[in-house]
This record gives structure tokens, sequence and C-alpha cells, in this order.
């Protein structure tokens, strides 16, 4: 079981109404690697830092059993940099920063150990990227997932179509999917998404869940109820993470195990949610993570007969 | 098994991007009673409606089973109208007239045969006319339920705490949890608002479904994803009434029932939200019903072990 990703790795500046935080570890694939691992798959990231990336957190990825052998070092660059400020709410936020840095000429090189991965999670990039990565590999994988944003839809629409044609799952939040359909009601938007090329979309609709749609079969899961939602950053990576990793792991694509794909990611993803950053997601326990399961089992469980 | 429910018996005039109608019928226990005697439940309800109000209209309530000896009928009065615009996203709507009419002095009466009732549902309205309600019964029904609203949390919070201190159930959507406890998150805020009298609590959702509480435990449905949202009003309600409708059907109050009761009321709440007012849910065939609750089946339902 192996799942290569492709992403940010980078470091995030957060505020929410909880209190702020320095520069931190964050990056799409930095949360989807933490997320995969955790779940025991041999996992690999293809990335780009800076030389100002500290050693503290490549010793911290490395021991949580990521392969960085496809994250370059530019020594003279700077490590891509978010800032954002979350409002009271914690459903919207501010980009205060943003700075490509060494991302803007990232070439992705993926290493000849992690050419024949079984499965490839695309993280939000630049789609020419995302296909760059797919071209190098040896043998296609057996599920290919794709995360994107709106960001691409406006700059690099024809890019993004071309490489949406050849994954099996795309997954993106309810206000891309209306944007990329041109349908409001996500049934509809998750219909036509099918007919650009993914068999399988998965729409996030952040605190209020994720819904899963293949064919005519249609999956819902709520995010799991927090007390406190500290700082939402990385949840949905998070979850792009679980649920991939979770079929890299089990090796069964079937829409059946997708559901349970889709109950991991977000389980992972609430735990995300609990601190700034990666902390909570770092410090995981095997028990919190079968506990959270058994409290989606829980919510989401009711018997009817008629 | 016998419902009772007090609410407006009412005309809406209702536009939406689909199109818009004349005034057409409405009201909080229009839909609460209609949901509820579809489950075959012996449903009376308590209201005051003008001259103006049709035969048509009380001939197709009592077409509908619905015991309609508690309706006051104010021959020089007017009924209450609601006038409303929804926004492209059917999630927002613009108040376009509100007419109280003979709601203004409306005094409640419960006909001497419908003073013990096994359920009382108490619909949207002043909490002095809810109280006045459940004031007189012969005895306490097995289950009180009550829906309010932001308005009366507004202008007559001390009348709304007294009176919920008597339900067992208090049904509000995800803002006015909100403003009833002070707390942003829904897990905080239905824990508040248990202090203050319901053992159980709905926070609705609209689109993204409704979460039941008590005690602990916690049960989420979704809201049925639907390719086309015609017309969401009513679909609160029938939601409210499909839940208390089914408890009184089963007798059986527990938390596992109270979970199929949501599920039923969601499958009701989804049948109003396809046609403009009540037409959908007048017309609905029993094969329907049954065919929704087993797109819930699907839609939820999961199997993990670990």
């Amino acid at each position: 079981m192996s799942l290569l990703t492709v992403g940010t790795v980078a470091f995030d500046k957060l505020e929410s109404p909880f209190g702020k935080t320095d520069k931190i570890l964050g990056g799409a694939a930095t949360y989807i690697g933490m997320a995969s691992s955790l779940l025991g798959v041999k996992t690999g990231v293809v990335s780009v830092v800076g030389g100002d990336f500290p050693q503290e957190y490549i010793d911290l990825l490395e021991s949580k059993n990521i392969d960085l052998a496809g994250v370059e070092i530019v020594k003279d660059g700077k490590t891509f940099f978010w800032e954002g400020k979350y409002h009271n709410d914690l459903n919207t936020r501010d980009t205060l920063t943003t700075e490509l840095n060494v991302l803007e000429t990232f070439n992705p090189v993926v290493p000849q150990h992690w050419k024949t991965p079984e499965v490839l999670m695309l993280g939000n990039l630049h789609p020419m990227v995302q296909q760059g990565v797919l071209d190098q590999l040896d043998q296609r994988p057996n599920l290919v997932v794709l995360d994107t944003m709106n960001f691409w839809m406006d700059i690099a629409w024809d890019d993004l179509m071309s490489v949406i044609k050849n994954v099996d799952v795309i997954s993106i939040n309810d206000e891309e999917a209306r944007q990329m359909s041109g349908e409001y009601s996500l049934v509809k938007a998750a219909k036509k998404i099918m007919t650009l090329g993914p068999k399988t979309v998965i729409i996030k609709k952040g605190e209020h869940g994720a819904l899963l749609f293949q064919n005519e079969q249609v999956f819902f899961a709520p995010a799991l109820p927090l007390e406190d939602v500290f700082d939402p950053t990385g949840a949905g990576d998070t979850f792009a993470g679980g649920f991939s990793g979770y079929l890299a792991k089990t090796k069964d694509y079937s829409f059946e195990n997708m559901k349970r794909a889709i109950v991991y990611g977000s389980a992972l993803a609430s735990v995300t949610c609990e601190k700034f950053g990666t902390e909570s997601l770092a410090n995981l326990a095997e028990d919190t993570l079968n506990e959270r399961l058994n409290r989606f089992k829980e919510l989401m469980r009711f018997e009817i007969e008629f």
C-alpha cells in the first residue's frame, strides 16, 4: 500500500478568535501526508521548499514515516507562505499574505522509487503541475484523486479541464462545484462534473460535512459536531489525505469502501480543527481515531423498517 | 395515537426564481397537520382564520383527516398573510408583507375532545399562546414539542423562557440556537438550551440537515440532496410535523425512536420543497415516502470494523 501526493509544503501564519501563531508548518501535502501516513500507508511527498525551511519540520515529517525524497530544497529560495485571519464564525477568513516564493518556478520531480504508487493524490496546485506528476509515473495508479480550487478555475481553466479528464475522483468544496458546473444544485453540479472526467465526485461543505457521488449513488457524512473548532486550516487536506490514504491501505476502490474512506477522512479532519496547524494531528493517539470513528457510527446510525 | 398542534393557518404569497404564486394555503399548523396526518395520526389543529378563508382550503384540510374543530373563524376578520421572495440560492429570502390580521387578538381554545392528546406540537407563535394551549389540557401529554423563532426571542424573551421550561423537545434553526444560547458552537448551544428546560434539542440547518441532541447523545440527519429545490416554504414545519407525528404514531419516545422520527421528518420536508406551498405534500403517494426513506438509508449507511 503506497500513496504519493504532490502539493504545497509551506509556512502558515494564522489568526483566529482563539489566538495567533508565528510562521508554523502548513501546506496541503503536509496535511495529506500526515493523514495518510497515520493510517499506516507508505506515503511520499513531491513538493518544494526554500532554504529557510527548518530541519525541525523535516525531522517531524520524517518521524511520521513520510518519504521526502521528492521534496526539492531550493537553498537560496524561500518557502511558500500564507497568512490568514479567521472571522468569528471560523467559516470565513481573509487572506492577508500569499508569497509563492519557490512555488513560482516549481517543476515537480517524482523520485525513481515513487514511479508506481498505488494511489496518487494530486493536492491543490496549478493543474499543469498536477498533470506533470501524473505524466512521470511508469504506470497509471489504481486511483488518482484530485483537489483543486476556484483560483485555478479562474486563471487556468483549460489546463484544469485537461487534467481532470485523467482522474478518478475530484474533491472540491460546494462553491467550487457550483463554479465548475454552473449549477446551483449540488446534485446537478456533481452530475455535470462527472461528465468532465472523474467517475466519483466529492463535494466538501466544511462544517456541514461532505457528499460522495458516483453514478446514481450518493453518500453523505456530516462533520463531527465539535464543542470547539479552534482552527480549520488544513481540514480539507486532512480529509483528502484520510480518504485517499484509507483507499490505498485497503486497496478496495468500490463505492462501499469509499464511504468508509469518507468517514475516516472526516474523523481525521475533526482532529485537525482542534489545535492550530498540524499540532493535534501530529500528536494523535490511535485510541482517539477509533473513538471518533465510533462517534460517527453513533451520529449516523438508525434503523427503520416499514 | 393523537397529535394536537397550535400554529398559523395562513395565506402565503411566494416568489422564487422558478415562478410566483397568488395567495395560497400556508401556515405552520397547515404543514404540521398535513405531515402528521399523512402518517396516519389522528391530528387536530388549534388556530384562527378570517372570513376570507376559502371553503376549498377547509375541505382540503378535512379531506386529509385533519380535525379543524379548534380553528376559530372570525367572520369579519382577515386571515394571517405572509408574502416572501426567495433569492437565487433559495437559502435566503426577503419578507415583503406580514399582515397579522386575526392573529393579533388570537385567543386559542382547545376543543373538549382534544384535551388529552398524546403529543402536543406547539407551532411557532407567541410563547403565551403556546403556554395557553398547554394550560387548557386536562393532563400533560406524553410529549410536548415546541418550535419558535428569533422574533419571539427579541420581543418576548421572558414568556419564551417560561414556556420552554415546560416542553420536552425544542426545535429551532442554527441561528436561533446561537441567539438563544449565546454560543456559536452548536454542541455548546444545545447543552445550554437543555439547561433551560427541554431534555431534547433539535437544531435545524435547512439544506444542511438537522442535529438531535439529548444528554450526551447526538444524531445527525442530512437533508435529502435534491436535483431541484423549488420552494422551501413550510419545510421546517413539515419536518416538525413529521417528527412529532411519527412519535405520536409509534408511542415510543426513546432517543432511538426520535432518530427515526427525524428521518421521517426530513423525508417529508424534502417532499414539501419540490412544489410551491402544500401542493406536493397534499399529493404524496405512500410509495414516494417509502422511496425517500430508502434513499435516506442509502445516503447514511456505512459499515466500519476496526
